[in-house]
């Protein structure tokens, strides 16, 4: 297993007339946290898509217990449960500053070339992650 | 159940350099949805966050079998399935033009007063949906 | 000059904790509605972008008299005050459903290939704006 | 003058087809940036909404100069000119790693009370930007 946490701001774009960060920018943030999970672990992902492998999300899900606002410091903590084969899954927990959690969630994804075929993981993605998992 | 049909047109600036729509958009046009179904059986929501009940989400998955471009008119069609409880739950499926499933998913809600306490729905919701279920 | 009048609403993800739909949004809006200029009068920018010319935002401004709301009804109207030379100029105005003016602004566009170099306008797009400029 | 330099990374979320960074998220950063420059000299924008003075924006304007791509560290220089009479003004010029200027714009801001009322800047604000300017 992977695990990465990293950080983000709540912006003022990014609240909605509930008060609240609006749900849609989770999916948002758990996309910042997957990339720097990679980054962390030495994959570019920015690089990987210049050499033509795509990481589409499949399915993502996400659940909320608490709201986040406004200039709130939110930790994601970000794991990668297991070696992908044909898909790659992320999880998500996102905790403010009180560590509480607001939300838990998953992202599922395939590896696809640049003319959208799936594709099995490159050797050298697999290679990192055999390091850490 | 109620069932609605909206549609949606891709915008630009909701394209990612994938060439797709990006799928957090997909979480606010699930959004678009619920609100236009509700709006067709005679709930405005608007008008219902006025009078002091808000529906914040607790959970919320998307599926993706095709992309979206720019430009493409989205067909949403809406669910809610059963008359709510406490919770109320929507379900949608987004089609393209070639009628070509493109995302499927759902969101579920609580019912919540301007204090963020849970409640249970107001009366004059569970009535008008009463009509249709 | 050729003047277009499109509508949109304001999406609940749009609006901020100031009650207010986000002022970004407004660059969105704008975005939408010159593309439906330009599909009013037969160009049709998606089409426009694959054939290999693009129009780069070089420069965008917008005032703001009063706010926007949650589920308001807006109409945007643009207007190409004149034939493009080597930029293209948007105008937009937007009203709510009182006609009171929320927003005016413009934007500047340059026309690029796709390979990010500054081209002239083609000329199906400069022959199809002369029958109505 | 208060200056002030603020990093935002580019997120592929605000990537869009042309593979660059949509122009409706430097507005976005815009405000990031003028939040980081108050709070660095003390001003906590988040504390002053909730005392009843709100910023809205009135004006806003935006040059691009070359784009902006995903995973770009991006540094904001916002400046704060002139101590604010009814009327505040913040400018703003996004650099890229290569320090190459990517955009110049400002934004312009009323006082407003949460009556929607337009009011002269609070004491404490101006007292804290007196001791900068």
């Amino acid at each position: 297993m992977i695990e990465h946490t990293s950080t983000v701001n709540v912006r003022y774009a990014e609240t909605d007339q509930m008060m609240f960060a609006h749900h849609s920018n989770y999916i948002v943030w758990f996309e910042y946290a997957r990339i720097e999970l990679m980054r962390a672990v030495g994959i570019n992902y920015c690089e990987m898509e210049k050499n033509g492998t795509l990481l589409p999300v499949l399915e993502v899900k996400a659940s909320f217990m608490r709201p986040a606002r406004f200039d709130d410091e939110l930790k994601i903590k970000t794991q990668l449960p297991a070696m992908p084969r044909s898909k790659l899954k992320f999880e998500y927990q996102i905790f403010n500053n009180q560590d509480e959690l607001l939300c838990q969630g998953y992202s599922l994804h395939a590896f696809m070339n640049s003319r959208n075929r799936a594709v099995k993981p490159p050797a050298a993605f697999t290679d990192t992650l055999k390091r850490y998992i």
